[in-house]
């Protein structure tokens, strides 16, 4: 098989992550349930837009493509709620593994390691660029529930101090973006969005 | 109200384009049509998997973002079918003109002229970065049909010229991919996917 042939297959299988859906809501969409193919493409345009608060250098490129890279292991492993318990998110974390080795193995060899890589550095969530992305992928929800009035928190009860944990990528990162979200969790916790424990 | 504060406005209301729904099917998703946002990730990370294959100079990091922000204007004007009569296609073109200067402008000035700018260029199909962006928005509905015994092109009677004159912008710009491209046409000819005319 061509390299371009199993470029073109990578391509193909990508399709399969419009068919994998997450807790999240589409509020503008009836309040269907969000995709992981839609959510990848609108933080990545959120972290080209947002990226003027990051205080440390970050390249904005590489944080775009990990974004749009982060989700695809969820073709195999698919989307697991970001307050499930430890053990259900340790389990996840193995299959999301055994997932890049399949998916990305799709791809032309050196193009395979440089796209694991960049997913292994995404997770870790320690260089600049990660833990930018990182928090992208997390603010999004946070915004779409504050815009939804309260949206999945309130369906599954989630309480304040999980979502701080869950921010806190931004502290000490992008003060400004942070200072907003504390604001925004503050309001929640008002509006009874969000439990205050 | 505050640039931040402009930007998150921006980014809540790209939430519509995850309602805007194409003539294109995802077969992975039981052949449900496709909506625009998820359509601008995939396309967004095939030109990063496939941009080796251009023979001119481009910023992939620019057709990456030309990418994701292409099909904003769809908020306003709505998808329109790609075969469609040119008396309409001419009618959508003032509509997202409209709907350009609406939604980009919720941002901040600067980013406002910017991202405008760069939609301008892509429109406009004339740099080595808009042809190839615009062929990579073109070249995976063709990758999808293929891969859906002929997909929308059936439901449509879409003729083989008029998928080559649509596709063409790879002719001269990536030589491999245009003479795969046109592999496929024929493909989908014997197949009777697509008329021979």
């Amino acid at each position: 098989m061509t390299g371009l042939q199993q470029q073109i297959d990578f391509v193909l299988e990508l399709d399969r992550l419009k068919a994998v859906y997450r807790q999240a809501l589409v509020k503008e969409d009836n309040n269907r349930q969000e995709n992981s193919a839609e959510h990848s493409w609108h933080i990545a345009l959120m972290a080209q837009v947002l990226h003027q608060y990051v205080d440390e250098p970050i390249n904005i490129f590489r944080v775009q493509n990990m974004l749009l890279i982060h989700d695809i292991v969820e073709i195999d492993a698919g989307d697991m709620f970001a307050f499930s318990e430890q053990q259900e998110l340790d389990a996840q974390a193995d299959k999301e593994l055994a997932a890049a080795e399949r998916i990305f193995g799709l791809l032309p060899e050196s193009q395979n390691q440089s796209i694991k890589q960049l997913w292994i550095e995404f997770e870790a969530a320690q260089t600049p660029d990660a833990r930018f992305a990182k928090a992208m992928d997390r603010v999004l929800p946070l915004l779409q529930n504050m815009h939804n009035d309260g949206g999945s928190w309130l369906r599954y009860n989630v309480k304040k101090t999980q979502v701080i944990n869950r921010n806190n990528h931004l502290d000490g990162l992008a003060p400004r973006l942070w200072s907003y979200v504390c604001e925004q969790i503050d309001i929640a916790v008002e509006n009874r969005w969000l439990k205050n424990e």
